[in-house]
């Protein structure tokens, strides 16, 4: 071992002992008679000093040749320190060395390693392995083990078995697409590499293990968004002998769990609300409830008045912005013209203020009077002191609209705050939705999805209408899980497909495996899926991602730090059956 | 919930209870006024009673039609068994059924759903969903399940950082064959799937994750040898300011943590041998210890006499077989004919019994006395009641040629026992070992491992014999895992890859970013991977990995169950760049 102790453990309690440590040179300083080092290494700082007087002269000679990032290993006594750091763990010693030796050498860094960097994203990409020196990159990812560990522990403590599935499976193109893998043994064929282990688990319900996880990575070869990986990691969860409430109740469970151990947060049972009601009430179906700013429908109070823009709109709607009523001229201006931005797409924006003294005074005062406003902000629930900020337009339009402008208020705000935690289920989803383009139904969740019971009825009628049993876990604005009750009939299964487009040989040809299990007995089943990067970076306060994976990708899936992927061989390629064909 | 307990947890404590179970039908008898059924589940069975008087004729009726592994639910009251089964851990009570509702009916299956069933691997493999509900392999993954989470909790609790390292990296062919992902938004390039995480988790090294253990899947596109997977699971750990013993003491720690948690069984501090000792002396670098039987070699002792077989030879080499002196003649000759079979290749053995009187009674009586003989025993360490077993011949054929004949005595004797558990270490391996066929050196464990400092002059002049740190942990005659201590110098490095027949210009392309990396202040570190498949089935006291493996591929690297590989669209090539090019 090249070390007694680590660079954050040394104490007041360790002064006179004999120590070796080892770790990285953070920054010296060369005094002339005296050195002092601060040496790094994943749990802390502890300063060495070399002193012309105390120390072996060829050491001190050496400790000046010292650069930052070197690695180095040192013999020498806690002693304490004369000016002490009440900031750093171990601040109150230091080590006056007697030995010291240098294991490997140094460039100088291309930025610097410190909690705030000189280096910018791409350069800390391409240099990844020394991000991770940073505190905040290896922080996120000494949390995002802990958050591992929580929730293994808990699930395993509830009965589930963590059951590995394959990697090499089988492309289904439904959804988004897959990334393939050509077969060298079964010439012209191609694996798949799961977008979700969906299927399997659904298997291993059929096949009795009534309860599974996997904490897994999952492929999807999409047109990155910011903030999307191409691979990604799935908190991969099923049960069978279950009904929804039974699944909530359990991933409920596990959420609060984490809050509790991770963040020391209790939280109370998290709100349920539907899909329909998430939509009308904040145009949204992952809504942000940090905070109210709630949707109030205008139509019945602002309508049938001589605004022509309202009368002529399908859905005129408000948010009352909390205390906001002393924005300026120039303040709305900047907001009206934000929500016209091309991104958002509003015509407009109506603003009332509600004044101190009950009185209004709105952008439309040549429409409406007093009273009229006073309905306004009841039904949009503002106080005196608030903004109501109003548009209006085509319903699922403006209420997308509405619901972007409701989050960027709350940021300015300051309402968004990432120590506050705000869970809660959106359930009933639709079963599906039409697809403009290919003008037909896709599954709003997946194919196998159940439908309602209760809808059952119109599904050769209205299938637009039909809700399924599905749900998400929606947490401070992101959906951070979601799943549903799967079918377990292998007809409704079959009629499923065919309303998704399939043809029966399609259907036969993809899933063939899945239907013919159901015929041997499969039990109900349903279960849910975490997306663990997602997780991890808004229990740690944070928005990206990407600062919560050791070695990410950048938009064009590609990672610059090892520069994958690449042109291979062309042995590999007549091996694997295929030619490159770039047109 | 569907049930308000498990199939597998009722019992006298519970007769007057009212409850809901629900599973499949293992199996019913039906005696006309009385019908009974087992009630399976994950967590056993429970017996179901339907009688004429008792229970309302509809539901009697419904229970006639059940058929084996229908999804029944029943409500009904726990009563004490007329004949109890001490066999069953429910078997002192029955429910008497009062409702019964059938979720899901069954097809017969394919195969028997019972311990020992009637189906073949082909079909079980095919039908893999429904061998998972038999208990033999359900029993197998929960198990696996179990040393997981022992594995996690051991080296989490140890301070390692369990890092998820990408999935889609880059093809470097050096090794096995990778498995490749062809980019659609990089055109003509691919990614890989890793052989391992190897790099990654250097470079984590060299970002100060100085404790790190992650449980993820490998690949290797290698023809499939019995027992093997294209996709392997490691337990795959790294450590920095190490040293080999510090690794060596860490996961025999975790292996002893293991035995005793799983097993329940104590193992003391385990054996280290060298490479070359464990050749000598077993004639293979994974002896299984369980047994002795350890090699004797008889040149100094059977050669210049008058038997030309061995004069000739370059190795003479027995073990001595304990109890075998009793072998019958046609015993013997069935063992010769084993060895001579093309598989092990030998020419011919010689053997000696050593009679319980001291006397020896060999098939070269003709060229040997009774002293001669007696050396042989002294050397294989021969007992009386022994029966000596010898080959010759070239000195690296032979040893492996005793080493197969070894496990094969030691299997016929039952000295292969599943439950009993016989770690060591291997140290010291060869760096490199030649290549006949590219007539060059390659990495025996892989290009990053450092050679020992000691040998480090021979390896300009003679690097066969540079002796590497390098190790492996040998279980009951298995490799369960091997590391090293790696290279951190770029320097060495780079002699390492011109040494392996590396341009200079194929190891920056390939491993610029790793040797650039060690530019930056890279630590001494070193570490370990487990063949996770292999430790759980040995420690299961199993001998086939894919039983081991939810849904393992057959030797053809074909997942029956799902039918993959297959064919795909044409547009998905496109997309991708590439054509299928079968010959």
């Amino acid at each position: 071992m090249y070390r007694s102790h680590n660079c954050g453990e040394l104490n007041a309690s360790h002064i006179n002992t004999e120590v070796t440590l080892a770790g990285w040179v953070q920054k010296s300083r060369d005094k002339g008679f005296m050195i002092w080092v601060d040496l790094r290494d994943r749990y802390g700082i502890t300063q060495l000093i070399f002193d012309e007087q105390r120390t072996d002269k060829a050491v001190f000679e050496k400790a000046k040749s010292l650069g930052r990032e070197f690695v180095i290993q040192v013999k020498g006594t806690v002693i304490e320190r004369e000016s002490k750091n009440a900031n750093m763990a171990t601040g109150d010693v230091e080590i006056l060395v007697a030995e010291l030796t240098i294991l490997n050498e140094a460039q100088l860094p291309p930025f610097t390693i410190e909690d705030e960097t000189d280096g910018g994203e791409d350069i800390r990409m391409k240099y990844r392995y020394l991000d991770i020196r940073r505190n905040p990159v290896k922080n996120n990812l000494l949390f995002r083990h802990k958050v591992s560990m929580e929730v293994r522990k808990y699930l395993s403590d509830q009965g589930f078995c963590d059951v590995e599935t394959p990697y090499l499976i089988k492309s289904t193109p439904e959804g988004a697409r897959d990334f393939v893998v050509p077969s060298r043994m079964n010439e012209g064929q191609f694996y798949a590499l799961p977008q979700s282990p969906q299927t399997f688990k659904q298997l291993l319900m059929v096949g009795g293990m009534d309860k599974y996880f996997q904490i897994v990575k999952c492929f999807r070869d999409e047109d990155l968004r910011a903030d999307r990986q191409p691979e990604f990691t799935q908190i991969d969860c099923e049960m069978a002998f279950v009904e929804q409430e039974d699944i909530l109740d359990m991933f409920e469970g596990l959420t609060r769990h984490l809050l509790k151990e991770i963040k020391g947060i209790e939280v109370d049972k998290f709100p349920r609300i539907t899909y329909d009601y998430a939509m009308k009430t904040y145009g949204n179906d992952k809504p942000d409830i940090r905070f109210e700013m709630k949707f109030g429908e205008l139509n019945t109070v602002a309508q049938h008045k001589d605004f022509p823009v309202f009368n002529s709109a399908e859905l005129v709607v408000g948010i009352a912005a909390p205390g906001c009523a002393n924005y300026t001229r120039k303040e709305i201006d900047a907001l009206i013209d934000w929500v016209k931005r091309p991104q958002i797409g509003a015509s407009g924006m109506v603003y009332v203020k509600c004044e101190e003294d009950g009185t209004f005074k709105s952008s439309v005062d040549k429409f409406y009077d007093q009273e009229d406003l006073k309905k306004w902000a009841e039904i949009t629930n503002a106080k005196p002191g608030d903004l109501i900020l109003i548009l209006s337009g085509n319903a699922n339009k403006v209420r997308i609209q509405l619901s972007t402008l409701r989050m960027e208020v709350a940021t300015r705000l300051g309402l968004r705050k990432s120590d506050e935690f705000a869970p809660l289920w959106v359930v009933d989803f639709p079963l599906l939705e039409w697809d403009e383009e290919s003008e037909r139904y896709h599954a709003m969740h997946h194919p196998f999805t159940s439908p309602k019971p209760e809808d059952m009825a119109l599904i050769e009628t209205e299938p637009g209408k039909v809700r399924a049993n599905a749900y998400d876990m929606v947490l401070n604005g992101n959906e951070i899980g979601g799943g549903s009750i799967r079918i377990h009939d292998r007809d409704l299964q079959s009629r499923m497909f065919s309303l998704l487009g399939f043809t029966p040989e399609q259907a036969e040809a993809q899933f063939g495996f899945l239907m013919n299990a159901f015929q041997f007995g499969a039990p109900p089943h349903g279960g849910l899926a975490f997306g663990l990067d997602r997780l991890v970076s808004i229990l740690g306060g944070q928005e990206t991602i990407r600062d919560f994976i050791a070695f990410p990708k950048n938009n064009s899936g590609r990672d610059v730090m090892i520069d994958a992927p690449s042109v291979i061989d062309d042995s590999q390629l007549n091996e694997l059956h295929i030619k490159v064909d770039v047109k």
